[in-house]
């Protein structure tokens, strides 16, 4: 079994889209990451659902979830709208970190163990430069299991 | 809204249970998370599925992903045997996270701010010491967005 046996659509997000947008696909998806492209199309990085919450989260609350209790109730459900105007660059995190990305020909236990290095739940697939899609996770333990 | 509107039932694993039916529950459910409780029944932590495959691949794979090449395609689609006889305990990092846990009464924000701060996609949701399942981040934002 290969990457290409286990590729599938994966949706990707702009650089420079808006990070609402971002949130709208991970929650309309139930996708727990996105594939994040360059104006090119190329991959850039995975953006994990959670960096989404971290740029929403005002500072004071990341420090200490507890404190957001002080926050009534209606303010805490607007939190999102502090995502205007901000992007999925803003969301990336500062350390660029190794990327989720193989070809084809990769076989289960090298896309398995790029997962487990990178703590990705995805992995990028691209063929001569052009994106095929993803292998995710819990697709690729499916079919392992069910071999 | 709080934590009490938006818990739903979710999955438990025990910390002595084969890690394999971890890799299971992950293929079958869909999840990248599962709840990991002691033999009362508590949480302890939450295992990342990305953690079980940390324990499946071979030491050196992870040093160097594209090393699993070299390993035959029958053999790398059987990775997943080397699970056998270890447990959920042995896929539990070293160091002692934070735990995403909250009670009934949180806010979006505070669930929020949990989830961003311990970059889990899952918050579990205690009452009195009895767990009564987790608030999802996928269903937070769902929830959110539409409100």
């Amino acid at each position: 079994m290969r990457a290409r046996d286990l590729v599938s659509d994966f949706p990707t997000i702009s650089l420079d889209a808006p990070a609402a947008d971002a949130a709208r696909i991970v929650a309309d998806r139930h996708l727990l990451a996105l594939i994040v492209v360059d104006a090119g199309g190329s991959p850039v990085g995975v953006l994990p659902a959670t960096a989404v919450l971290r740029l929403a989260v005002p500072r004071y609350c990341l420090d200490d979830p507890a404190l957001a209790r002080v926050v009534d109730e209606a303010h805490a459900d607007a939190f999102l709208r502090s995502l205007s105007g901000r992007t999925v660059r803003d969301c990336m995190p500062d350390d660029p970190r190794e990327l989720p990305v193989t070809d084809p020909d990769a076989t289960v236990l090298e896309v398995a163990a790029l997962m487990a290095r990178t703590s990705s739940p995805l992995v990028a697939v691209m063929d001569d430069g052009r994106l095929l899609g993803a292998v995710l996770l819990t697709r690729l333990l499916g079919r392992v299991l069910s071999s």
